[in-house]
Parts: structure tokens; sequence; C-alpha cells
């Protein structure tokens, strides 16, 4: 890290944040106080050797998604982000996944806050669990808490819960905790990385984040500040990993303005449908931007795009100008070419508007070889098939479909290496520990981390539920504490768990069968049954040989427990399950799941 | 197409097919007829215009996979391939799906034959299911007719089947159709396109291909004889769409050998160990050579890694020197750098032998820091998320470990969109037809055709089932004939349909819950239940006060259907099963299977 030239941010100091946000943020500093004023004084220097910090983190390390970090000093503890993570494919029927909740219950008078980076599900989606558990302040910057009020009032917990607007460049105070917010560029407006100052020193925790030198507004990633904290002397950074494996930069969300004015050239007469997360609410102004010099009028379609835009318009972070904005049931009252479409469905979810055009079930849009659909998205790993299948569809009704590294319709919302290397070199931290990401993008973070000079036994790759101690001297790991995945289905928090899922696979692999039969108490005769009933197993009017056989060899068990005067309803459930389970598997290699009930009278 | 010039392939002529094939072919010939001369010549130029060829392809369009193709003319009928696709996520439980075979039966008399175009599971891995149905004789090469003499011997089907082993440039005679196999390149040895001629004219089917001008063994693909064709004049082509969105060329194989080269240096003192598809038996030989040249034992792990390996050699298409191959179980007795292990598991499948090793569970391969790991191949889309858990779960064992495109170790084994054009440039067909692709990827082939002045009148994307009349005249679509997906599930071949499969994806997303009680068949009264019974649901031991709730719920519909009198056991079902799922899902938002079972005594 000696390599560090301070003068490297020479030119970002002259910038300012600007654009929507600006504005909004000067009026509000007049209006009322946005957070506590730091207490006391922080040392300027590196804390006491003596004094360490605790980092626990709760989630995304391993995973991407549900980032949650805790920091304990001095006895006081603060949270950054409570994000959630969607259930990979083994997990059946399960919503979403959230992190355990333990540790922070346990710990719940010592927690001064909770601080989100930014307003993206895996950084916020599982704060109303946390808050149906525990009462905390929620500190996020304008558009964050916007977010979040919103998600809060599907679960009734937005009157309740007290949120602290902030701002970059204005400390906080949380018991011992002094932090501050500094602005980075993301794929959402109003992202903030951390720099929590504490007795032990001071800690960077990035949030999700890249460097755009021009980008669409709010200016670049605050270089200036965080070459001002490497200066005076970063105990350690936590540093999004999301990219680790991609050589290069990020592109600037220029590019893709370029790439899409070029795309609505192209389309000509054509209806222009838009993809993308709706979230982007930067990509989404820039898209409304081209319509209205273009003089076509813009509508909105999917829940969250509606709700995200009339949410960013009234804060400020989007600008329609009036006669603009049509209702999608206006849509046909136009020309295809008066008008531009922006929908949710980048990512090939199975409900989504842009699924349901796709299958001519969408109720208000029709599409055919008039439209010209532009997906503005990379798929996410584990998405490839669905947006496949979308793209198939689309093409197949006879529209033009842009879609994957086509045209420059698409950039990344994460730091490269090179970036990755610029906040290293900026921050020169004496710890670093790669977050948010995968095992295999946390390793290469922090070979990239090496290969700047820092040594091997500085950089730790951590896992969920690590007790990290950091202090000047040393960085090590302490007894872990609680941590895990918690299954959401449903209204259901954490009732599902391993047996079930294991449960649901057998059941989506093989179906089962159910054997019923009554049986007299007394005598263990037989008085009904057994009847066998089955899901999932064999479409049963075409097999009528194979369920004659599987009754005949359950009767068979049967009555030989019978004759054996077995009466054990256990033992005799247990010599049914496996007579049929053999005959079936004999007959089928099939293995469904069998379930005997006797009923006794 | 005017712009076709034919010395475009004047270089390509002054090569010849060479390698570990090309001697063993001569033998061959020298020993024995491998293939029925022509009955008679063909007419040299275009058929009659009177006589229609007719083409059904019944799998491989709009799909990647289960490829098979029908030619009709005059009466008699030809197959080319006959594969198998893997299921998709929503096709629960079932191991894979083949063709309906319900055209092919119908015209069982009238088929002269079944020719396969190389030995991949797309191609041929639905062989077994066809033959068991009917007889037919089968044309593929030597190394393809190893592969399907193989696959069917687990059939006990080989004994019964004529093999016919075919060479390229010598000709086959199938009723009115002549037949020639011509050498194309591909990720197996041996793989041909075939020329079909017929009184209607020529048809040129490429099966899967690439163009390698510089390939390990067998030359480049006979651009001559494709030429030859175009010249006298080709009446439609069927080409491989499978790369058709990706612009350029694909690579040559020699540039992966450049590739592991490197990486066998890199690896310096550790054992490496290589997983790369079990059938590329030219990456395999490849890495052989490297590692004979290293003075490095090989050992092969995974099952089809062991046995394709196996009758490579034995046929001559793998030259392993003695002293070289090591068995699996010696493979400690090595120091790390002593020794290479080739293996499966490239795409992640979760029981191979890769899997195996980074979840610790092989049986004779421990992974570790002295472990060296490259993953030859990209993963297949849909393939993402296993390959990244296989190297988490390698990384996390402290081996090193080369995946995805961070080297050149892979490249693709069909043509990118410069190779298409070369393809439609030399064959010069009156009518197109993209296949084997998604419907995204045969459309992105008829623009590439149309973009060489093919008018798009005489292009056709065709459907699975559909009937393509060709005539010198025109190209039309008759009556569709049957064609379907058949899923096979264990040995159930058909028995797994739509009502099935919906019944285990409700059971994979929220259980069930049976609801069991036995009534006197005369008074209507209860006698034992109703008892409630739940797999896949919640955990109930932590879930009581939900589970005596639903008993409650259910109790109290059955006593009210008591007091009223009901006494139609299907309404009383229907009454206990809207109880118990109104309950639940007030409860738990969630909509478990259920199932009333009444036992009348």
């Amino acid at each position: 890290m000696a390599q560090a030239k301070e003068n490297t941010t020479a030119s970002a100091t002259e910038r300012r944040p600007q654009g929507p946000g600006a504005d909004a943020r000067a009026q509000q500093r007049a209006r009322r106080p946005l957070y506590k004023r730091p207490r006391r004084p922080q040392p300027q220097q590196k804390g006491s050797a003596a004094v360490p910090i605790h980092i626990y983190p709760l989630g995304g390390l391993g995973e991407v998604g549900k980032n949650m970090t805790v920091y304990e000093c001095c006895g006081d503890m603060i949270i950054v982000d409570c994000g959630l993570v969607f259930p990979d494919s083994e997990m059946y029927g399960v919503d979403m996944v959230i992190p355990d909740f333990t540790f922070v219950l346990q710990n719940r008078d010592r927690i001064k806050g909770l601080l989100i980076t930014h307003g993206h599900e895996d950084h916020i989606g599982s704060i109303p669990y946390l808050l149906q558990k525990i009462d905390l302040p929620v500190y996020g910057t304008r558009l964050t808490i916007g977010l979040i009020r919103n998600k809060l009032e599907e679960f009734n917990l937005a009157g309740r819960t007290r949120f602290v607007e902030i701002t970059p460049k204005q400390k906080l105070q949380l018991g011992c905790f002094t932090v501050e917010p500094i602005h980075v560029n993301h794929s959402i407006p109003d992202a903030v990385a951390f720099a929590i100052d504490s007795p032990a020193g001071v800690v960077i925790q990035t949030g999700d984040f890249k460097i755009d030198y021009t980008p669409l507004a709010c200016g670049p990633t605050d270089l200036t500040t965080l070459a001002e904290y490497g200066r005076r002397g970063v105990l350690a950074l936590l540093s999004d990993s999301t990219n680790a494996e991609r050589p290069g930069f990020t592109a600037t969300e220029q590019k893709v303005a370029a790439g899409v004015h070029n795309l609505f050239t192209q389309a000509r007469n054509k209806r222009i449908i838009i993809a993308t997360f709706a979230s982007n609410i930067y990509r989404i102004q820039q898209i409304i931007d081209l319509a209205v010099q273009e003089g076509r009028k813009v509508a909105f379609s999917g829940r969250s795009m509606v709700n995200n835009t009339a949410m960013a318009q009234e804060l400020g972070y989007m600008h329609i100008p009036d006669g603009t904005l049509i209702g999608i049931e206006e849509l046909n009252r136009y020309a295809p070419e008066e008008v531009v479409l922006i929908t949710t469905g980048s990512q090939g979810e199975p409900l989504s508007a842009l699924s349901r055009m796709a299958s001519s079930s969408h109720r208000q849009v029709r599409v055919g070889p008039g439209d010209f659909i532009i997906i503005s998205a990379n798929p996410i790993p584990g998405n490839e098939k669905s947006v496949t299948k979308i793209v198939n569809g689309l093409l197949l009704l006879g529209a033009e479909v842009i879609y994957e590294s086509m045209y420059d319709v698409h950039v990344s919302g994460h730091a490269c290496q090179e970036e990755q290397k610029l906040m290293l070199t900026l921050t020169r931290p004496k710890y670093f520990m790669p977050v948010h990401g995968e095992y295999k993008q946390l390793k290469k973070h922090a070979l990239t981390a090496a290969s700047l000079g820092i040594p091997h036994s500085n950089i730790l790759i951590a896992e969920n539920g690590s007790n990290v101690i950091l202090t000047q001297d040393e960085i090590k790991l302490g007894e872990p504490v609680t941590a895990g995945a918690v299954m959401v289905d449903g209204l259901g928090v954490g009732d599902v768990g391993n047996v079930v899922l294991r449960d649901r696979k057998h059941l989506s692999e093989d179906g089962l069968v159910i054997i019923v039969a009554t049986v007299d108490g007394k005598t263990g005769r037989v008085l009904a049954g057994p009847d066998l009933v089955s899901r999932g197993f064999v479409y049963v009017r075409e097999n009528e040989g194979l369920m004659d056989g599987a009754q005949n060899a359950v009767e068979a068990a049967l009555n030989r427990c019978v004759e054996e005067h077995v009466r054990d309803w256990n033992s005799v459930k247990t010599r049914m399950r496996e007579a049929l389970s053999s005959y079936i598997y004999r007959r089928t290699k099939r293995s469904p799941m069998i379930l005997p009930v006797l009923m006794e009278v």
C-alpha cells in the first residue's frame, strides 16, 4: 500500500454531489436536524491498542445476499444492513431467506441503531422481520428510508419505527461509534459507505459500490473523503466482492445512455418496451429523458415499478415532465411510435409483467410484430433459463428483442478489480475483510488485496457467525456467534426447516402413496381397506395394473400380519410400507414417499 | 448467395483427414464392406419438380436437445439422430425427456434405417427407447456405434440390433435415399454431416459441427465435399444453430492445448485434477499427452470417464503409452507432482466425482492445498449455480481452482456466425431450415442466412411436429404430425404427465396434510379420527398450536356434517378440505395439498 498516491483524487475533489438529491438535501438541512451531533470529540488518530472492536458478520459471507454486520466496541453495538436472499432451487416452496437474529436479540439492549447503506432487497429486505422482534431506530439516506418505509407499511410497522434520515459527510453518534456516511456510486441512488470510527479505530464498510466518474447524477463516489480517512489511518476495510472475478473497471452508466439512445433510433415506428430493475432509478430516468426527447409518452408496468417510480418522483429523485406519463390502460390509445413502456421482469420472474406479456396473458399489453423490446439487465446467475424462456416467447410473438450483451444496454452496479484496488489504495487499511460474495469471490478479492502488498496475515476471509476481533496490533477470531439462514414461507418464519425441506424434495421427485386401513382394536381384524391413494406418483387411470399390483402387495402384507397375530400397529405399518416400497421399486425403479395410516375402532 | 466464391475452399482441399481414425478406417475398408453399395445411380442434378421430400423434425427445434428428424420421399423414410434432453427445473423427479415416437411407429414399415451424426446424448440418448418399440438398423461411424452399443447393452438390446458402420465419403443406399456421410469437426471424434440425396433433390443436415482448420486429429470439416454438393445444387440445408448468437469463429482446440499446457507449468509440484466432458476424447488425449510429456501418471475418475476412455482406447481413438495409466486406488501412492487425475463433473452434477471431491465424500480422493484443479468446460445454461457450488467447495478445501473463462481451457464444439455463413456459402442451398436450438437461436440463424441473400420466403423456422414439404419450386408446411416430449422417470416411460407434475410441484411448494376418519356406513357416526398427518408442511413438533387448531377446524366441519345428516361422502370430504384449507391459509398464507380420506365400515 506504500505506493498509494494521495493526488490520485485531485480531480474528484473538484466535483460536488449534484442532481435531484442535492437541492432537496440542502432544503432539509435547513428544516430540521437529521442526526445527532457527536457527543464528544473523537481521537483524530488510531484508537487505543487495548480496546478491541468486534465485527460479527451475520449474513453476506459465502453468499450473495442477506447482508448484515454487527459491530461492537466498549459494550455498544450497531448493525449495518439487514438484507434477504432469495431461496436456491433446493429450498422448495420457500419465499425468502433472512438472517438468524438470535445474536441480535441476545444483545438487544446494547444496540444503538440499524444503519442502512442503500435500498436494495439484499440490504433492507429483512428489516421488517427484525423490527417485529426488536425496536430500533433506522438510519438511511432519503431514498433508502422511503423504500424501507414502503416495506414496513406492508407489515404495519412503519408507524412505530423511528427513521433517521442521514446525509453524506454528516456524522452520527451512536454510543461510542461515530459514523460518517460516504457517497458511493451504485445502481440505485443515495447509496453510501460507512466510516465507523470507534475507540479501537476506524472501520470502513463500503456497502455495494462502483466508481463512476461520469454518473448520471449525484457525482462520483466520494474518493476525497475515502482518501482522507486513508491518510489518517484506517484499521480495517470491509469491501464489496461481487465482481471480484472481473478484471478492469465497470463501465459508466453513460455507456448505457448511448446504447439505449441508439436503440431508440433503431426502433423507428415501433412501440418500445424496456425491462429493467425497478430500483434502478437512474436508468429509468434516462429512459424517460430519451422518451421525452423523441416525443414518446411513458407508461409503467409491474407493481414494484409503479410503486418505486411514484416514490422516487415524490422524493424528487425522478423528474417526469407534465403530460409525459400515461396509465397503462391508456396505452392502446396511442400509435406504437408514440409510446415507451417501462416494465419489470428483466430477470424472467414467472409472475412479472414481461413474463405475462411473453405468454400473452398480460391484461393490457398484447405483444406483436409492432414491438421493439429491450431487456436492460443481465441475468443474475440462476435466472438465465427464465430469461431465455421469456425472450423465446416474445420472439415467437413476432417482436424484435434486444437481450443480453447484444448491445450496451446494461452495466453492473458493482466494482471490478481495478475499482477494488482503488478503494484499497485510497483507504490504506491495516486489515482487510472481503465481504458480500460467494467464497470464490471473497477469495479473489483477498488475492487482489494481497497483490497490493497487504500482508496475507492481515487479510481475513470470515464467515457468517465469525467473531472478528480487531485491535491496532492484531486481527483474530473469537468464539463464533449464532448465525444462519431462516426460511420464510408465507407467514411462517423459521417453521420450515431441514426435515420439512427433505420431505418436500422427496415428494417433488417421486410423489407419495398413502395406505389407509381401519382395524378392530380388540380383534386386530381389518374392518376397511387397505386403500391406496397416490399423488404425484403415476397417472393412475393409465396405470391400473401397477396400482392393482400395489394394492395386492399391501393386502398380502396386512393379511400376513393378521395371520401372525402382529398387534403392534407400528410393526404392521412398517411391514405394509416395506411391502409396497419394494413392489413399487421393482416395477418402476422409483421410491415415492409411503405413508401408512391405521385407524383403530 | 450470389456472392459465394468456390475458391474459398482451395486451401482446405489440400488437407486430408488424418490422425488415429484414418489408419483404422483404411484397415477396415480392406476387411469388410461397411455399407450397402448404391443400388442404382442417382441423378446428378436436382430431382423432379413433381416429387416432394418431406422433413418431419420430431425434436431439436425450439429446444437444445432430443434431436430427431424424419425424411420421407417416394414412400421411403429414414431417421437422422434420436437424442434426449435433460429435464428442466419444472419437471420434478423426471430423469430425462425423449421424443414422442408415435409418428415413427405409425410408419414403421417404411423406415429404412436410423442414421446417427455423432455420439452425444442429445443425438443418441433416446435410441434404446426407440429400439424397444421397433427394430431398425443403426448407421454410424465407428466411435458413434461404440457409444451406442454400450448404451444398448444396458437395455439388453445390443444383441438383436444390426449396426452398420459408416465412413465419410462412402455412400449408403436406403430405399430411394442415397446418403453420404461428410466429416465435420465437433467436440467428439467421428462426427459427420449427411448429404441426403433423393428423387426430390439433395438435403444436407449438418449435425453438430464447427470448422477447425487445425484440429488435434482427423483434419478439418470436409469443406471440399460440401462445396461440391453446393456446386451441383442443394435443395435444402438444415444447419446447427447452437451458437447462432455468437459472432465470429469458434477457436481451434489447439488453443485449449496451449492454455492447458501453461497451466501444467503453473501447477508445478501440485497434483493436477482436471474435469471435462467424458465424450471429449480429443481433449482427454491432449491432457494425456501433456501428462506424458511432464512425466506424470494418469488416472480416471467417474463412471462415464472410465467407460468412454476404455472404449476409445479399444477402438484406437485414444493412445495411452504403457505405464502411464494407473487405477484411482493407486493415486495416493504417488507424490502430488507425479499424477494427473481426469474426472467427470465439469457441469457440477451433484453425484459426479468432482462434486464428491468438493464435499469431501469421494472415497479415494481427498482434496486439499496440494491440488491444482482445472475445470475445462463452460457451464451449460442452467448449470451455473451447481458449478459455482463445487468451485466454492474446492476453494474452501484449500485447492487452487481454475474455472470458467479465467484461462483458455475450453472452446465450444459448435459453429459461430462466421462458420455458419461459410456452411451456407459453400452449400448454396435453395431453402434453409435452422435446426438444433431454442427459438431465439433459430431466429438468429435465419437472420444470418437472410444477410447472405437467401430470400426470406426460402427460410423456414419449423417446429417439432412440422411437416415441411420441399420441391424444387416451393417450401411449404403440410398437416403437422404427432411430436412431443415424453418424460422418463425410473423405468416409467410416459407415465408421468402434466397431472403428476402439477401434483409434484404443489407438494414441493407447500407439502401436504392428510385427513383420515372412519365412519359408520349405516349411521354416519364417526368411529375414529379425524386424524391429521402432514409432510413437508411445517415442523409439527414446533407448531403444535397450529396443528391443534387445524384438528379442531376439521372436527368442527365433520361434526356439522353429522348434525346436518350429510351422508354424501364426497360432500363431507369437500367440507373438511375447505375448512382445513381456509384455516391454514388464514394462519400461514400457505396452501398445502389437502387429502381427505374417509373409511366406511
